[in-house]
């Protein structure tokens, strides 16, 4: 008679809220683990900041899963990890972002897998997605929200026309929002993950301070109402994409028409999009976060681990960051309420080649508001076009814009 | 120096739409396969309905690439493959439907992969999804919208007001449906694709003989209009979901609130969601068809067998059909236009203890329409309550009756 199989040694780095739900599906789909793979998992030892011995718990695993979060030390404990031949799985995305390089590097080396489907958009298994089913595929663009917070205040602001900061409070309240919500709400945590995305979609080396990003602090509930009646609706897009002369990786605030497949998107929900010649585009939606959901996506990791080898993300080329790229935009300028106005904007629009979409212009005693959408241009032009604008002597208040994305549909 | 890898010899059987698209896609993507996996992919031979000997494809193969259809001679040439030690993609859903417990125990035996992205939802990656990403998660419910071709008809069904058989007629010079539209519009299709989605995500035996389907054919363009005064929008579904003792599987024609995500969903896409308690749930949606597309699903699956190991599905637990179970149904109703009429139609419901949500009434004439949703119930007590209904004197037309699935958001 043979011996049956040892177990999977887990060895587990962080029991915080995603650590703990960890834990604790681990033990409650061991069986299931081990009719998938033909061994049981067990977690061999657990380190927190405070307490336990990262190489005695290394020692003694198969496995590390790493869920501590940060780069340090995160960054050692993954590394040596690897070069010490255990295959790790994490949810660390600033850890991926900014070293990804080095990670993956490591892992080539050590012959380990290295996976980390729970650091972009939880559950939606859009790193799975991306490396494997469209592994080989000519992506043109990655694109979604990827943060919950922000479409979870957008989403309020427009449902109840409330200011940022009391939606932001209430945000807080519900749990949405961190105390400190600002690497949210900045777009910093969306370009940690549009970061990874760019790198998988493009096999290409970028790394987080490549990727510009602009956040939702600036909203204006004007904004959204005025938006509204356009028909559009607004959300924190991170957007990676190929364009004329390289790639192009950021975060902002956008407005999409109805109909668009992310319009639809309200909440704490997240939903990425991919788009290729040979699949035209897929959209996949589902909760951005939740300790249950990334804890699913960290034991989906490690199941697939255990299932069998798979390669690790390699670069094949080094595509440059493209800065000035074309986009269609909303315009929003307080103006005083007087003949000729729009025929002076308008002017100083053509002039820079800026083509206006559609406009709402609505009077408020000696003031107006003119809304408006321009067509897609260089971003550079329209840029030169505000600059312009602003030195009207119409207008009572510095433009604000914001992205759009036309219809497509 | 050591020799260059050899190449993967790929035998592709069947040259039609997929086949061809397949072929060409693959030479256009060779060296991105082989960036990916080291190995450079080449067909080595073409079977076709016409030419071709199976033999000696296989004889100069390292693996198959199934897109012929149909089962004869589809199924000997997969199981020959297999034991010949070759892994095997196919985009066969009606194999995969009906002979998948012989497919996979054959696989398991000869240790080779089986993958069949394609076969479901074409580029979408739901197999996968289900299969690795959530291989080891308690999935409670697999449904969407899993058939292009009857979505594109309802779609303008919806938009136009016209019948099913001109928008039938339209679709079919659009390509979107075929000279003998049967397999679609009755259900069959998404029925197969079903029966592959639970055998998937219950770890069952479910073949497509036990999945009960209905299909859109009995469509009337005023049960569109009426159901757009109740916020209703309708689809094909496909359901594979857990119920009280077993599970149940099927396809019907199924209304859907505004908010539902697979509400917006239009013309000739597909979208599946996938609902766990450890998910909440994930939405994924994208072509359902098209050469290219099915091609790239195919593609998907031969590189990631280049690229490692994975486990053959196999059956956990034999699960039981449950043959009645719970829904809520929209209800149409032709009446005479007398006083009493909604009282009587409402105490035969009330009787089956069948509840009503909401109810549009308008005369016509002598006539009247009585089109109302109903709360869940049993299904079994719902038909006998619409039994009784039709001995009702007051109908002009036998009661027409349509699943809902009511509002979560």
């Amino acid at each position: 008679m043979s011996e049956p199989p040892k177990p999977v040694r887990i060895g587990l780095l962080g029991r915080g809220n995603v650590g703990g739900a960890f834990a604790e599906l681990l033990a409650e789909r061991a069986d299931a683990v081990e009719a998938a793979t033909g061994r049981r998992p067990e977690i061999s030892g657990v380190l927190t900041r405070e307490d336990g011995d990262f190489g005695a718990i290394l020692e003694r695993s198969d496995l590390i899963v790493e869920l501590m979060g940060g780069i340090d030390p995160a960054r050692d404990f993954v590394l040596d990890a690897m070069r010490a031949g255990r295959p790790v799985v994490t949810a660390n995305k600033q850890l991926l972002a900014q070293h990804g390089d080095e990670l993956f590097a490591v892992a080539r080396e050590a012959g380990v897998q290295l996976r980390f489907e729970a650091a972009v958009a939880a559950v939606i298994p859009i790193v799975r997605t991306i490396q494997e089913s469209f592994g080989v595929t000519e992506i043109s663009k990655v694109f979604g929200i990827v943060n919950g917070t922000t479409n979870f205040i957008l989403s309020e602001m427009a449902a109840s026309g409330a200011s940022y900061e009391d939606v932001l409070a209430q945000a807080q309240d519900l749990g949405y929002a961190e105390a400190d919500p600002s690497d949210d709400v900045s777009g910093a945590d969306a370009a940690a993950k549009m970061a990874i995305l760019a790198r998988l979609a493009f096999h290409t080396p970028v790394t987080l301070a490549e990727v510009s990003y602009e956040g939702i602090e600036a909203i204006q509930p004007d904004d959204l109402a005025y938006a509204k009646e356009l028909g559009l609706s607004l959300k924190l897009l991170g957007v990676a994409e190929r364009r004329e002369g390289g790639i192009s990786v950021r975060v902002f605030p956008c407005f999409l028409y109805r109909g668009h497949p992310l319009a639809p998107i309200e909440g704490p929900f997240n939903a990425v999009m991919v788009e290729a010649p040979a699949i035209n585009e897929v959209t996949m939606s589902g909760p951005g976060a939740g300790g249950l959901q990334t804890a699913s996506a960290v034991l989906g990791d490690v199941v697939s681990i255990l299932a069998g080898d798979a390669p690790v993300h390699e670069t094949r080329v080094e595509l440059p960051i493209v800065a000035d790229v074309t986009s269609s935009f909303y315009l929003y300028l307080e103006v005083a309420d007087q003949p000729g106005v729009l025929a002076r904007v308008a002017t100083v629009l053509g002039d820079n080649e800026v083509s206006v979409k559609s406009v709402v212009q609505r009077g408020l005693g000696d003031e107006a508001r003119l809304v408006m959408v321009v067509h897609e241009c260089l971003e550079s032009r329209f840029a030169t076009a505000v600059e312009a604008l602003g030195r009207l002597g119409d207008l009572r208040a510095p433009p604000r814009s914001i992205h759009v994305i036309e219809e497509q549909f």
